[in-house]
């Protein structure tokens, strides 16, 4: 049986390189994760085992894809930049897409028992992914900065929310109305004078998200050992100070 | 912090919708699956839990996407055949092949233990994954006939090496000298003649791969009650009589 | 001087091949005609030359490209229908675009004099384009359906309004409302009541706009010498009668 | 006659915005210009004529065109500079590159007699194009230097080549052996000795191409009134004074 005849159909496939020397984001989501959050009693506002699961998977696709100079996560999201001059798998975009979300996938269901030690896992999760791309470093700070200022509102929102129902005793709809209208300010000061609470004392993963660095680190207990690690930071990307204090992501060499 | 002034950076994400009315394929392929086997002490030349772990998760992307309507799988890789009129998504395509790899990926991992209960998974696997259109049925039957003749190819291929290997006492090296400008029918020859296996009554799956449809089908146990399952047939796609007896599939309605 | 040094800026030109297999059609527009109509007088409700001249431009087009088994021309539009296995300039999408709109320009621009002779042309007329694929024969018909039924609509009316403003007198804001909420009946009638004109033996390039064919053709005076040529048709394309007579433009070979 | 029925097929036209905030360059490109100089005896090694006209329609597109900020011309070929934050048509790719294709086509025939009032234009000559993006200032740069060292090296090339033929009596086979492997000084040096040509007192155009800026300009003879003009440079675009000098075309706002 040849297999020849029917060969023609590969000529369908079509190229879907990706410009040249362009940021390159892939942004991933977990897909109906407010049920999923549910279904495991994931902690209100905030679970720290399932945003260090999410960052668990993160490093497994940082450590395939060497490329990948910055990662953050908030949420049920993450976001990869790739540097602009990476040419992993030719920089086809389909291969590119496919194979994080799904190493990010794999390695979330994988390592599920490693954060979650005596929770089942009930079903499956899986998440849908995006590429975007960004011409300059301003737009590529921008993205980040939208991303991080996303974070910064629904946490707050979300912190004082479930204080308001969990330790205030409101219905989902009476807090709702409380929050209505209501500025940053007025959402501090209701944290703090109803539950005592300095927003900026909160866990910073909480606040800021957390974004993956490769850096040079000391090995724990062995003196002059350095190696590349990645390491999780919670910063403030959207201030200057942070991009002068890793100079390595926007420059062409890490 | 107003988030109003990073939102512009959402203006580079550009439309990726699919044309209307063609046959969209979604194939996803095992990364790394020849170590992986290896790790995992897969069966050879074929692994029936493998196989059927693949299927698992194959039927999860099916009960997901209503409008694929066929999908079929071998080794490493499945074919996900969704409709002309799918509208899945308003037919972006970086979201229907993220998310058919990602569920695909994460219904592998989770149903591990299904199909190999005394088995550790020793690390995250991970598949990539691509969209390819065709517009015509005859284009669509050419592909699967691609795929299913590659399975016939390879299958009997090793069929025959690992015959020779396992039960035949040679080296990986004397059995590809042995096979080296063998045609089909010194193949099945040498099955018959030194192992006395007639190839054609090898497990068809491993012959055939799996094939995946949605069918009426009388549940067991309750008579007159039918429902609509997603069943495993491994037939011959090649000739006619298959899409004949399934004229559902290239149909405008299931 | 080396020029190799810049030469990586080629690598940014992406491929933009078109699917294989699909109906290609690439159809222009005049770019702002209602002014340039204007400003050369062309006659009302349709100018013979001025339709003319398209056509002629669009035989220019097809005597380059052979792959183009059917054109249609209404108006300020024409669209080109290459056959779905065209491989001219390998597909590639911008290639074909941007040659047939100049090539349609230039003749255009060219071929003033031929049709108006005692005219000036006033300044550089120009078009645009686009590609749309279709991957059915049904597709194709429709699109050329949907032009055909546009030049009807459009062309009733404007036959009427001219005449209620050429011949009846009316100012341009009369003849829109006397025509408002009017059916076609409606128009037919009133054509025919007030100006004695029977709609259907108005001119068919007026009515059906212009279909242009390969045909092998008699030579004129030359007894047994057949050609083929690309000859002008005014037919309706919506029924199937016009598809049987000329099986070839869905058929593998011309 | 509903023409509702067939309107579905404007649904096959997919949207093909152009990524914010890149460099996009439409580059033309005339189709078989070696025979259409030959037809109208174009002047060897450059034709001034032939060469404003090209200017002449390149000034067309650029009046057109707002959002082009430095357009490139030599030979056949042309380069139109959108800026990064051009916004006409939407940015959609195939409406930008077919409007300039046939805007530039269509000025060049129109404007033939205005160049050579006593040759007449013996066919309709056409241009292709293709739409090629660039993110970083670099990249554009290197473009232009690109297209400028091409110049170089072919006027280069030509003038000795052509010297040797039309006033050395060479045949252009024995011009061409007398080329091969000759560098740049060995060029200039055959100008000079054999012709008494210093190749850089040569016209700038042809050792330069044509380089389209707007600028505001004094008016002759109207004192004190400037104007937005298009004008022709002759210049260097490779080292860094003409982009300090005319730092506006990588400024934001011209």
């Amino acid at each position: 049986m040849a297999n020849s005849r029917y060969e023609y159909v590969k000529g369908f496939e079509l190229d879907d390189r990706i410009l040249p020397n362009i940021w390159v984001v892939v942004r991933i989501d977990g897909k109906g994760f407010h049920k999923f959050a549910k279904a495991h009693d994931f902690e209100k506002p905030n679970d720290v085992n399932a945003l260090n699961l999410m960052n668990h998977a993160a490093v497994t696709v940082m450590e395939e894809f060497r490329d990948i100079v910055l990662s953050y996560g908030q949420s049920d999201e993450y976001s990869f930049i790739f540097r602009r001059e990476a040419d992993v798998y030719k920089r086809r975009a389909a291969k590119i897409l496919s194979y994080v979300t799904s190493l990010f996938t794999s390695s979330y269901v994988y390592n599920w028992n490693v954060w979650f030690p005596n929770k089942k896992l009930e079903y499956a999760p899986s998440f849908d992914g995006r590429i975007v791309l960004y011409p300059t470093d301003q737009n590529l700070r921008d993205y980040l900065s939208w991303r991080q200022a996303d974070v910064h509102i629904n946490n707050l929102y979300n912190t004082v929310f479930w204080n308001l129902v969990l330790k205030g005793g409101m219905t989902n709809q009476q807090a709702e109305n409380e929050l209505r209208g209501t500025f940053s300010a007025d959402k501090n000061e209701i944290l703090f004078s109803k539950f005592g609470i300095n927003y900026n004392t909160i866990d910073p993963m909480f606040r800021k998200g957390t974004i993956l660095l490769r850096k040079r680190t000391q090995i724990p207990n062995l003196p002059n050992v350095k190696r590349q690690l990645i390491i999780p930071l919670y910063e403030d990307m959207i201030r200057d100070k942070f991009w002068k204090e890793h100079a390595e992501i926007l420059g062409k060499y890490l």
